[in-house]
């Protein structure tokens, strides 16, 4: 097993998909041990420093990358399994940000209010407990929450020469900020450029369904990926696959777009995997799906569609690669150890 | 404890919400057994009955009712618990049906395209084994997928003298479909005319989220629902609650609409039952919040908003209503073995 | 010539489409005299009277009728023409309503901002100049806009028994808010019930598209319609048409599927008024066509579109109704003379 | 007065907005004669070229540029006027492009259907009469549209390094598809990088609003313009400026969010050029905008709002940019006599 490690320094954290030269180099099977920053960049320190005045709108969402995959080539698809995601701090910070969330005008649903007020919550990270402590600012009021930390951003470089901010999700990933990319689950992203390019971020140490403020429990982590490549198996936009879902993702505007993708992705690949025809998988997938929300705040919003993987008869996406995975990552467990 | 029973006869079912005379009346803490017909009104008895050509569009959704319940006025809050909620028949039916769904041009997404393939499915309903099976028609494949039954409408008479067709969610609830209104949960829903005037049907033996492909496995039922009233409780939208969590709607398009209006319900109760303020009670949604979509397929599209109720740090809801049905529920249990 | 006049008293405005007895029966051919409200009943008589306060939601857009056809049904084509449409005061009003407009979060587009300020401008009207005064309230600042008055509010009974508040524009017609039903336009209704059962009311003396801000510079009208029939010709939604242009609509939300439909219905009727196939048509809208937004804040929005006249080669819409009751209106104005 | 010439070699088109070095460098108030390709690339060379064969998706939309602005910085206002948009070629182009344009699923619109089918029209377009021709192709069926030629595509480099593909409009400008991008009008795009960078294409013979099948009559154009710089005059969005009408664009998704942006964008202008706060400016808008669609087919939707400059008081815009503007095109055309 190759073992990796990524761990950017201030100046190399990178805040767009595409158009940069890579950090790392690294071949399909291989494992990275990859450090993240928190989406403010670290400059959130105390409940006091407000969001929006010492951080830059352009410079949220740093992410560590990009990572060359050797052998990926455009039509492939990138398999970036989560095998750990732990939080590097004692602390996790979320905020609401002026104009930006799903309950407020924003520059894009631009309204004649103000913008909210801008609050900031510091969460204390407890590894042992595995929680984190929510404080109220209006009245005495705590309560500890379960940690499932997940990297919101996750991309490769996009296609066509695009250059992309980080936090717009697109086909070629970004910032989904779905709670589904948590350790034990598999990221298929399809591949643009030679290299591929991938590059992750924007750590939550937990997050609701939706992002409804915009932010989640921002937190910068301790992360373990392992790659792989499926050659030629490129999927129109990202999917996951955990051990026990199949899941689609759709992240563009409006919300009934995003539903709409990602349940056609849903469709799409349960009728390859099964042999369904289209309109029988339709059928499946509309007794059998799930359909949480991702972010409804981003530059595009973001829907996943899930499919228990049981309903599939045996079927196994992509020649096992989540399994083969998923094995790699406890036999670096057992290494670590 | 009072029992009352609704069969309706072919010719007293109800197609619009508001403006028709109860069929039964009730007092709040009573039970009604009350059988419910399938979404094609009975008229899909094979695979090769055309639901379009056998059924009416305005004759969808046959709903059991109105239920006058003594002493709900405009204001009120109607609590109805779902006791059990059981298929009626050995079969549920699923179809596809033109220009209606999400993944198809419906009348209001209108496009220059046909409309998909009409395909009927007929799922076999076995009750022992809690399942229905799933025949596919374009290979041999089948599944037999676990019961979850639920009803797709349950309302009661709009405002302002509006009568409305019983396809429509909205604000007094209609055809949200949702599969948390499952046995063992309460539904609240705002009183607008005396008597409240409740009607449901439209059971699914189950159903995605979403609602993908227009419909779930439509199933006629045996139900046996509780009603309560909570006096001058009224919320702007129909609401639910299970022993583990409360949940808002929003039925609204698009769909970020109903997403935002079923959020900002879950902070505006979130707030009410903590003493949060309103910022604070966001980020309490934010963090730990699910959000399911429910249909988006129906003239208007719902999304759920759901908070674990161990969050609310002891708070209840309503006075403990939902308890108080659930005991009552049991009650009538332990009367019918 | 039969002549008609409709002045309803105070308590015999109505405030729902559909199940209501008729005031008035006329016959195709017929012209009636009818006054309307303005869409706060009057109720705000000064700058200092606020809407909110003064007028109740469910009794917003009070019109008059309905207005009984003779030997419409279900499947013909309405055809209103307004002949005339003159402001019946000297003064006109628009204001902010709390948590109303396209520029402020909404019931539907739930937010957590408070409503913005509810503010009332009072506009002079001059019959003899043709113009309504605007008079700022931040600075002395005042124009005199030219009048274009027009009925926001228009509509039959709906489908299926359906009794709807006059404030939602749909299929029926409703409150479309669209400028382009001025006097000398024509404006087509499918009828859904024996008898069409008409009414219209809400007048501006005149209104940017859009309705932007809620309100147009509501005014109580007397106007004159003359009515006829299209045996028959019932379209799926509401038409206009004027000498230069036939015209669609759509009323449905988002703004993209009201704008999909208003299109659509005009590939739809260029198709069969020219012969031309659905994609030659759709060409030939695609090049000639115009699209104006009439409300982005009613329950429904409405988009309108466009085609000239000219580019149909002489084709006429509906056997020359419009022509015929231009002719008409003609004949009554030397009468009144 | 300077006048530079800029005919792209066909290796010299550019695809995206922003990363490219400049092809030319002008001085604020210099005039470039400049040619621009149609959007195939002109590879669409008779009615059997089918586009979707012949062009790749990234080569569509071709624009010529980047022309470096000097003295152009980070927060000026760029003022591009068009002083004539004359179609280079003797046809034009429009067709169906699979799974692209308002009235067909597309690729975010995501649906089970095929696309619609690909059709080409090739309009002669005939200077001396000013007008293009239309022939169907179901029937016989020809009409002689007048031109109004127009750039679809228009924009500056992106902030915050970003690369983006031409089709799509945003802050930048880009492929907003308005007809008003006529000559005699003045486009303000708000500076990003120092230079502008501003890149043009896209010509269009004539476009209905909306751009409903997803293209308009694409010409190769001989084009004048003149740029001027307003120095600390960023907008948020693009503009544009007649000698009739102040206009404001919003580009995004869904629809009624590029409405909102579009109203608020003319709000905001009303109330700096007059002076009245925000709620006076907003009715003023309310009653005398106009509100047509541009294009409802591209990756962002954009909306146009109108105002007439008449309301404002006397009050001009940027010290009167577009005036000078008229005045150097108007020499420009002298001299060229």
């Amino acid at each position: 097993m190759r073992i990796h490690e990524l761990k950017p320094k201030p100046e190399e954290y990178s805040y767009v998909f595409g158009g940069r030269a890579p950090l790392l180099s690294v071949k399909p099977g291989d494992v990275i041990e990859v450090s993240t920053e928190d989406c403010f960049g670290g400059r959130v320190k105390s409940p006091s420093d407000v969001p929006s005045q010492v951080v830059d709108f352009a410079e949220l969402n740093p992410v560590s990358g990009p990572i060359e995959i050797e052998g990926a080539e455009p039509g492939d698809l990138l398999a970036v399994h989560f095998v750990s995601i732990v939080p590097a701090r004692a602390y996790g910070i979320s905020c609401t940000f002026p104009l930006f969330g799903a309950l407020t005008a924003t520059h894009e649903t631009a309204m004649l209010h103000e913008g909210l007020e801008e609050r900031v919550w510091f969460y204390d990270i407890d590894l042992e407990s595995w929680t984190a402590g929510f404080k109220a600012q209006s009245k005495d009021f705590s309560l500890r929450m379960p940690l499932d930390p997940m990297h919101g951003t996750v991309g490769v470089a996009p296609a066509s020469g695009e250059v992309r901010l980080v936090v717009t999700p697109s086909t070629y990933g970004g910032n989904m900020d779905t709670p589904e990319a948590r350790a034990g689950t598999t990221l298929y992203l399809p591949v643009n450029v030679a290299g591929a390019m991938l590059s992750l971020g924007d750590g939550h140490a937990r997050q609701g369904e939706g992002e409804v403020c915009g932010t989640g429990i921002e937190s910068a982590m301790n992360s373990v990926i392992a790659v792989d490549l499926v050659k030629g198996g490129a999927s129109a936009w990202p999917r996951l696959e955990s051990d026990d879902f199949i899941m689609t993702t759709g992240s563009v505007r409006p919300l009934e777009d995003a539903f709409r993708v990602s349940q056609k992705e849903l469709v799409d690949w349960a009728s390859q995997l099964t042999g369904l025809d289209t309109l029988d998988a339709y059928q499946l997938v509309s007794q059998m799906g799930l359909a949480p929300a991702a972010n409804v705040c981003d530059p595009n919003y973001t829907m996943v569609a899930k499919l228990p993987k049981w309903t599939l008869n045996e079927a196994e996406a992509y020649g096992g690669v989540h399994k083969r995975l998923r094995s790699l990552a406890a036999e670096y467990g057992t290494l670590k150890l």
